[in-house]
């Protein structure tokens, strides 16, 4: 603690593994929102450099937090409150560094094991249980770019269910990262 | 194990508390199917007893199963091919019964703690991880009419993160759920 999320649509891999800027998918702005808000994150930073979906999420966010979505549903306004859009992660770090006085600890996730060394979720637990400022990263389309991962502290080891079916979607791996780093044991 | 879900969309409340049937979420479907094959599920009952709304759950099944988007992506094939459309809760009951020779222990949750005695995760994953079968029901819109909670064998406990806000998605819930009862110590 404090915690922040990030959800990356640039540099992100498409199908074929070429490097794309992914499109908003409103849902990830709604489940993301409210998962930071029930595990505590300071801020959800929705990472997007292109300026029309900059604004879709904008509008998005504005309809629950001002507008006519903050009087129809209170519970959602206080999670998309949450959201900050920024045209990079290192426009996020920034501000980051500015609230908290430091740089935060990076932390980036993955459904694949072929992307580097993982550090397994007790090791991020104490990470993020700690005085330390940190950051937890989630890739959208086909899972962020290798260059992203490489300049990330840590890369959490995948999720993995009870079969080697590993193809979750980001809402639901997000709610099973969070969970397990604030929650289990 | 054997383990069941099922997404109910009848009989559920909207806002105001009314019992309505609740439309279907395109990714509801896509999250949960991959929900159940990563955690080892033996099928996904999707519970809507309208006859159109079952008619576009086969239309995103086929698609997915049989269709080009079985050529485009075998990951998201294997998961949708779990997905079973009834019109009632006690259709997939009945399934079940068939199947296991015996009848499945219903296991209901909420997001809400005032509709009745719950039971903690622990004593739900003894369940799922005996010879019994069981099937985990998650409501969709505000959650299922307590008649139907009122049936089960059990209600889990609601899920609590670090704050006292707990609105989270569906999608969200059933992953943290099944990957408490599945992968927790």
């Amino acid at each position: 603690m404090p915690f922040y999320i990030g959800l990356v649509h640039y540099p992100v891999y498409n199908k074929r593994g070429e490097v794309i800027v992914s499109a908003i998918t409103n849902l990830d702005l709604h489940d993301l929102a409210r998962l930071a808000r029930t595990y505590g994150a300071e801020r959800f930073y929705v990472i997007n450099p292109l300026i029309d979906q900059q604004d879709l999420i904008r509008r998005i966010r504005g309809h629950w937090v001002g507008g006519h979505g903050a009087w129809y549903n209170k519970d959602r306004s206080e999670a998309m409150s949450l959201i900050s859009v920024v045209s990079t992660l290192e426009e996020a770090l920034d501000e980051i560094r500015v609230k908290e006085e430091t740089a935060p600890i990076l932390i980036a996730t993955d459904a694949r094991n072929d992307r580097g060394e993982t550090v397994p979720y007790p090791f991020v637990r104490e990470i993020v249980m700690s005085h330390r400022a940190a950051i937890v990263l989630f890739g959208t389309a086909w899972g962020m770019a290798k260059e992203l991962i490489r300049d990330a502290d840590y890369l959490l080891e995948p999720i993995m269910g009870v079969s080697e079916y590993n193809h979750l979607s980001v809402r639901t791996a997000a709610a099973i990262t969070l969970d397990r780093l604030f929650l289990q044991n």
